[in-house]
């Protein structure tokens, strides 16, 4: 079993019965959506989800998850999603899928949040992996100019035919490479603040437990701020 | 000659060969558009125009004004738009028209924005006119949903078919109907900060001059803070 599988499986047993709950998107999340379709199927576990992106719900759809959606729900309990960078603080990176708007949507809407990583996406300080920030298209060769005037090094997000991907809202993704992220709090405003931008991949303040995947097994960290 | 006609031919007075204009959206700014189509073919002015809506863009083209896009030009000199609502610090709402993610952008990149208003939108304090928030489909029923919980009397907007409106970026329009802002800063502030909001109508500290329309003849009022 490889490590992704191992936490996507590991994460699964925070559910429970009657719960509604926010399936993540990208390669560790998909882990966890099988065991869920598994423990609905074998289990008889009686629950609603919600999906992420539209890949997820493909992926849950074809798997016979009982799916609602967002706008439908009145709640969501509980929200199990990869990450691609966690700090020691827990505050995190996302949006290497591409996903981070409706990631971050559904997150923020649930009472808790699980992140599921393997030991490798555990860093010290955030900002080695590019920070996704996802853009209107129009203006965003403005707002290109500006994250390259302030040194972000930006790249806008290209996809695997050379044009510019566009998100499930059909904006851009404009990655920057900061090497590092001293004061995250401080970046999400600026960023936020920003005409053009629709939301970055800081996801700070937000998550409960990180299950970390290690070749001895998970282990799972609980943020002393929950 | 109504009122708008006159703000309209009045603005383009501020407008000089070599200059990158943004043209504005709404009633008012197609009489703008029209007197600057005039000025380029009559007068021989040369500019080129960026244009604020899809809306625009089509009727400008028409006229044969000379077009780019907010993501070719390096800048824009001067924006000329209408608003909904102009308080006596020179704050504003604009979006009635849905085209205030794009007005935004635009009025951001310009060194100088001009409003053009006929008197009866000249206000004490802002929040009359229902101030436009434009939200991700996805989602939007949680944010409508926090705005009701915020007492904001949200309604979201539909089109002469009955059915959601939908901006040229495919978002909604979620109108507020807040009779008085007596903080738009603050609004402003935790407007951009929810999550799935892409941008709101408070235009604030942007306008350098607005001109108003009244029957005795167009004033133009200047932004002591430029």
């Amino acid at each position: 079993m490889n490590l992704k599988q191992m936490v996507g499986i590991e994460s699964a047993k925070f559910i429970q019965d009657g719960m509604i709950v926010g399936l993540g998107t990208g390669s560790t999340a998909y882990y966890m959506v099988e065991e869920v379709a598994r423990r609905i199927h074998e289990e008889g576990l009686n629950i609603t989800c919600v999906t992420t992106s539209n890949a997820t719900e493909i992926h849950a759809r074809s798997l016979g998850i009982p799916l609602s959606t967002i706008d439908e729900v009145s709640h969501v309990d509980l929200t199990i999603d990869g990450a691609d960078e966690i700090s020691k603080d827990f505050q995190g990176i996302k949006g290497g899928g591409a996903a981070l708007l409706y990631e971050k949507i559904v997150a923020h809407y649930s009472k808790e949040v699980i992140w599921i990583v393997d030991s490798s996406k555990m860093v010290e300080t955030l900002g080695a992996f590019p920070l996704p920030v996802e853009v209107i298209r129009f203006g965003s060769q403005q707002v290109f100019k500006i994250f390259q005037e302030k040194g972000y090094n930006p790249v806008i997000r290209k996809n695997s035919d050379g044009e510019y991907l566009r998100t499930d809202s059909n904006n851009l993704i404009i990655d920057l490479h900061l090497e590092s992220i001293p004061n995250p709090e401080q970046l999400a405003d600026e960023l936020i603040h920003m005409v053009g931008v629709v939301e970055h991949g800081l996801f700070l303040n937000m998550v409960k437990h990180v299950i970390v995947g290690y070749e001895k097994g998970p282990i799972i960290l609980d943020n002393p701020k929950f």
